[in-house]
């Protein structure tokens, strides 16, 4: 099979090796993956940069978080395997490894991609939306009617939080830090507004919105004023860090507010933790997806995914990355394997 | 009545004054009690500084957080009321008020006194116990085994919350500042270890112990320290800032970690979110208080409550109120009505 295998220069190059076997000896059951397309992921680049390091068990110099394409093999040798069948089309995500021809994850794992989905568009649902969905719903306790702020909005799990959190009765606004995603985010979302984020700020002082619950990408750059925009019994989900670590924290407002600081990642939890949440997106979001172009009769009964804003080839990866990394992308990118 | 009235200059002073009278046009049923005894808080030396204002509506220069007394009238005029009669022994938490010979309070939040305590024991119960109780159950979300961390164990707090958590399975383990603390803590309460507390330390570095749950009153000084201590997917319940408000926060652990860090109060809640947790209490803990001198059968039997260690007449209050900001007392003070 081929992967795609980050050097020690950090250059991304195609290659090719066996193909993966399944583990002995375990009483979860795995599933083998033809890989269609893959999504692209910012902690992949925080990977390349050695900022991100892939946990025990998992190959260092192999990327990639999500996947969709077809199963090959269960590894129990039979033809069905939890509920699943071979020659599914099915999308997950895992740990890494997934810039590749082929992956071996637990059964678990799978969600079906619904069947007006192509491939590349099923590879940028599951990390963005499974961040988002669990950010949300587990960490943040969403409540219907709740007013949320989402950083980064334009971002792939901004647009994916944006639009659950939107189809779960929550009251959604968001920041950016670029005047065309402004403008993009309040054409495609279904947003209450949407603040231009400058050196930190992302509202004016006059502003009066309070929020329930800010999901925030951002971290020590944003946390000053996340806290300020709390409201009582508050709570700020963080899932990244891209603004920095290290903030002064006002341990006064937190108590005054009664607010909660809550940190999540989801790449380091265990098999089960990640069934129960792939399990519980499957019941709760999954069956409401329908495409962008579709007409919904009203708000409630679907969520419009975001389309794959560029599909790039194997090859062209290294591209990817750099436009991710300028920010000048919209939602999701994927590859596709031809 | 007589109250104890805190003054311009900060002195406390024993008036008289007119007896409380109940609010009209409230759906709440309100209960007159007449206070024998009153628990002495840390949060009152804090409001007579100026640190930490009565809510809207109630006499700012009446300090008093909890009570035991005999209830005298319900604004209903009926002689019984949810499950309480005249002249029952109850005790229970209020927002201020209670340095009183008589106060009003919420039926809601009465608990019924065991009649093997004395009210100036009694007077030593709400406060510590109803904060201990929500910080470990309602925010710290603490499971039988988790082991935990409690900072001033030898507060009231400190004190109640080692003890319940021990009922509840527990593993527990505290940190103070001063020795004698530390040996009368091994003595008297049930932990696995006591830490000393020095210069906004309170683990040596080869100190292997890491904790599902962390009870912090200090804030800022120990806030790195804290997130050193937390296991993946700990929590950090603030109760207090006794050592300062704002300090770096090192936003990686918390994501590394998927740690949450919850502030809380009780004094700001509203009439029903007090009511909860009191009948909370009252079911989970309160059936279980024995007196300290009672032998049990076995450790889950029972709870057995610290004796108090001191107890004031009203003319003492401002000796009280020092021998309390020097920390030379353990677990609480009580002031008792002659």
């Amino acid at each position: 099979m081929r992967v795609i295998v980050c050097t020690a220069d950090q250059k991304l190059q195609i290659q090719v090796k066996e193909q993966p076997i399944f583990s002995l000896n375990t009483q979860v059951n795995f599933a083998r993956i033809s890989i269609k397309a893959f999504g692209i992921n910012r902690a992949d680049l925080l990977q390349k940069a050695g900022h991100y390091p892939a946990p025990p068990g998992v190959a260092k110099d192999i990327l990639g978080l999500e996947f969709a394409g077809v199963i090959e093999a269960f590894s129990n040798g039979a033809d069905h395997c939890e509920g699943f069948q071979l020659g599914d089309r099915v999308m997950g995500i895992c740990s890494g490894e997934a810039y590749a021809e082929q992956i071996i994850v637990p059964c678990g794992h799978l969600l079906p991609i619904p069947a007006q989905f192509s491939f590349s568009t099923a590879a940028s649902i599951p990390e963005a939306h499974l961040t988002a969905y669990d950010a949300l719903v587990n960490q943040g306790q969403l409540k219907e009617e709740d007013e949320i702020l989402i950083h980064a909005i334009g971002s792939g799990v901004g647009c994916a939080a944006a639009k659950i959190a939107d189809f779960l009765g929550a009251k959604v606004s968001g920041t950016t830090r670029s005047l065309w995603k402004k403008e993009r985010a309040l054409s495609q979302l279904h947003l209450q507004k949407v603040y231009l984020s400058e050196h930190g700020r992302f509202m004016g002082a006059d502003e009066q919105n309070n929020f329930d619950l800010i999901l925030d990408f951002i971290g020590a750059a944003y946390l000053k004023e996340n806290m300020q925009r709390l409201k009582h019994q508050g709570r700020l989900v963080m899932i990244g860090l891209l603004g920095g670590i290290k903030a002064e924290l006002n341990l006064g407002i937190l108590l005054a507010k009664r607010a909660q600081i809550i940190g999540t990642v989801l790449r380091s939890r265990s098999i089960q933790e990640k069934a129960d949440l792939t399990q519980a997106y499957r019941q709760k979001i999954l069956p409401f997806l329908i495409k962008n172009t579709e007409s919904l009769q009203s708000e409630d009964q679907g969520i419009k995914l975001e389309p794959v804003y560029k599909v790039y080839a194997p090859h062209e990866l290294e591209q990817a990355h750099q436009d991710l990394a300028h920010s000048q992308v919209w939602s999701k990118l994927v590859c596709q394997w031809d």
